[in-house]
């Protein structure tokens, strides 16, 4: 991907609560795909977990915060599957990769 | 932390060469955290690891990146440790918190 570009960086602990949190963070996944100004998305957990994902503008990730299906997710997020999370807007101003 | 002030995302994915990687590891992270304009650091891995790191301005990642010890340990994550990298180097705009 060429800069600039934006990075939402979703750090978070989860709490020991399953109920059906896999089924909704692959739904979230596939739904962010489908939205116009996806560039991307990677995603780790080991004692926290660390998702980024890529958009092409501000106003793309506006839409996503508000998007219905998504805002159903977050209200579950804090109500069971989260203890705490940090959700950080930033602009990408360079990128550079190694690849063997 | 209040924006603006920088992230690094660094996402990688490794080799299955283990040869000090641990112990290089956790010697970048304390000598990172030792450096002038240093916020914090978050990490985690699964298929691919995601470590951010969080910078009062680019002259301070500027000197880190180019830190000897952090130039020898970028030497020998390139013939050793990572089948492949990418690093973005983002202004942080913006950032919000839940807690329980």
């Amino acid at each position: 991907m060429n800069p600039p570009y934006y990075a939402v960086i979703f750090t978070s602990v989860r709490t020991k609560v399953e109920d059906d949190y896999n089924a909704m963070s692959n739904k979230m996944l596939d739904l962010a795909q489908q939205q116009d100004g996806f560039l991307g998305v990677e995603s780790a957990r080991s004692d926290i977990g660390i998702t980024v994902s890529y958009w092409k503008s501000l106003e793309a990730i506006k839409q996503w915060k508000h998007h219905l299906d998504h805002l159903d997710a977050q209200r579950k997020g804090i109500s069971k599957w989260y203890d705490k999370y940090t959700v950080r807007i930033c602009l990408v101003e360079k990128e550079y990769s190694f690849q063997k």
